[in-house]
């Protein structure tokens, strides 16, 4: 079976890989998006990417069974067209699939870049075999993909699962986006960040601080991490408070899809040792055994490439 | 073509329906489910009403498509088997599709009650035409269920859509079947009821406590309904309090569904206009403009008989 282009689209970087038939990656370029020079440029270094590829290969276009595009924004998959994308300037309502179609020969799907790191994952990753299962990649914020009945779920006009805004604790003084105590809110990179700023404030946390300082006096996820680790006590209550947070919106989400697999990916889950348990307690506290006992909780498998080893599944599992 | 019957099977009545090949409801007979004879009369029961249903019509069975039954329980649509049925003894583990099937001589499909409440509004009521559907029913507790892609959602074992057990305010002083300030603890008959018996111990409400009174001494949500319409303070405020709740409910399941519709239901609904500006403050304020432009919130249409109609519709529309 023929092999397929896998592409992820950051704001900084593309990854395009080759894919096999059966999820192996067996190549992978990065190339710069370049996003400041604006859609069309974005477009080209993506050809180029995928160029790169394939001569790297030695192999002839018509031996590709076709490319999978993962995009950071609103989209129809149907149409191929991005609606919103913000961080992919001249993107908004552009048909990128027919573009790319065009520009490389070959058939093209775009999917939402959450949903093909979950699909990814669903493929060849922590969550092969399942019918049900829910993507959370906690970064510098929260993002979610939804796969059910062994299928991407977009919703309406493909807004669904946006796992991050979903309200936590309504009155919590921290709003992201708008929405007060939602997850991203509560328990993404920002929000390890100013709990810490905060928490340097009133609390003795000299571990940190010491961490901190040594980092140019930049606060981030990691160093929390490691200060949690190295002893540091705010730095734990803080992974803590992530858990219960994260534990709270998962458990409402095995209420509500009563999935196989929860697949936790993202920078943050590097910390899944610190925030698993208050996690899994929350979860246990608020969810009933019938379907807890359906549930796996797991890290990710597949990394970095899980959005661009998804992107090639959402064309290969193409309806 | 030929009528479905649909039976919707309450702890207390049976209703039984002979429903047409387009959703129209063209008659119906209620019969005791007398729980507390057991499992076997409770079938009987079934047998009773639907042999009246088809005797009224002055039909034959072989002029009936089929019969779908919605059960108050955890079950496995695909097999027929209820797993668990609180309030119908012996139930547990029953093969009801077979027993059912074997009784009445026509293919027969069981359907959890609240997924088969969504389904009939999707199919003749306040979602016709819609995709992707969530019904939340007020009543006693919070019940939900889900129309994905036109099809009722069930996850891995026929334990998704418990929209009630969703955490809305993990430190809410209300707990319901363990969950601290689940949308069931907030926004249900039960929490009207008891947010009424505390708000009497400490405030003015003299409106309410009359009409307490005149009520033989209980409360009920609709008694509080009454008395916010007739300008009680305390009674208006509770139902202020279930409308934000509910909304922020509801505004989770639109990011995480980007649905086109939520059909409210239940007795609960019937203070709609009460609950309703909370609510949609609530879900204004809580989405974004993109997929709150998409979804529409709703009134049921079918009143007692969603469920009776929904169960047709789930023997109807079976894959």
């Amino acid at each position: 079976m023929k092999p397929y282009l896998g592409i992820d689209v950051g704001g900084t970087f593309i990854k395009v890989g080759l894919v096999s038939d059966t999820g192996t990656l067996l190549h992978h370029e990065k190339v710069p998006t370049e996003a400041q020079r604006g859609g069309a440029a974005i477009l080209d270094n993506i050809v180029e990417g995928a160029k790169r590829c394939v001569a790297h290969a030695q192999m002839d276009w018509d031996e590709i069974a076709g490319a999978g595009v993962g995009v950071p924004g609103l989209l129809d998959a149907a149409s191929g067209i991005v609606r919103q994308a913000p961080n992919l300037p001249d993107w908004d309502n552009l048909p990128v699939r027919d573009r790319l179609t065009e520009k490389l020969g070959i058939p093209v799907q775009v999917e939402n870049d959450a949903n093909a790191a979950a699909f990814g994952e669903w493929w060849v990753g922590a969550g092969q075999g399942v019918d049900h299962l829910i993507g959370l990649t906690l970064g510098t914020g929260v993002g979610g993909g939804l796969i059910l009945n062994g299928k991407i779920y977009h919703g309406a006009i493909g807004a669904a699962a946006e796992l991050g805004h979903m309200t936590i604790d309504p009155y919590h003084p921290y709003v992201k986006e708008g929405i007060r105590g939602s997850l991203e809110a509560l328990a993404s990179g920002l929000a390890i960040v100013k709990f810490a700023t905060e928490g340097l404030k009133s609390e003795d946390a000299d571990i940190l601080l010491q961490m901190v300082k040594e980092n140019d006096n930049e606060i981030t996820p990691y160093i929390v991490y490691k200060a949690a680790q190295a002893g540091d006590s705010l730095s734990a209550h803080i992974y803590h408070e992530v858990g219960t947070f994260l534990g709270i919106g998962i458990a409402n989400l095995i209420h509500i899809f009563n999935p196989q697999m929860v697949v936790i990916a993202g920078g943050i889950a590097a910390a899944y040792d610190l925030f698993a348990p208050p996690m899994m307690k929350q979860i246990t506290e608020r969810t009933f055994e019938t379907s807890r006992q359906c549930v796996q909780i797991a890290k990710a498998q597949l990394g970095e490439f899980a959005g661009l080893i998804g992107a090639a599944a959402s064309i290969k599992f193409k309806d």
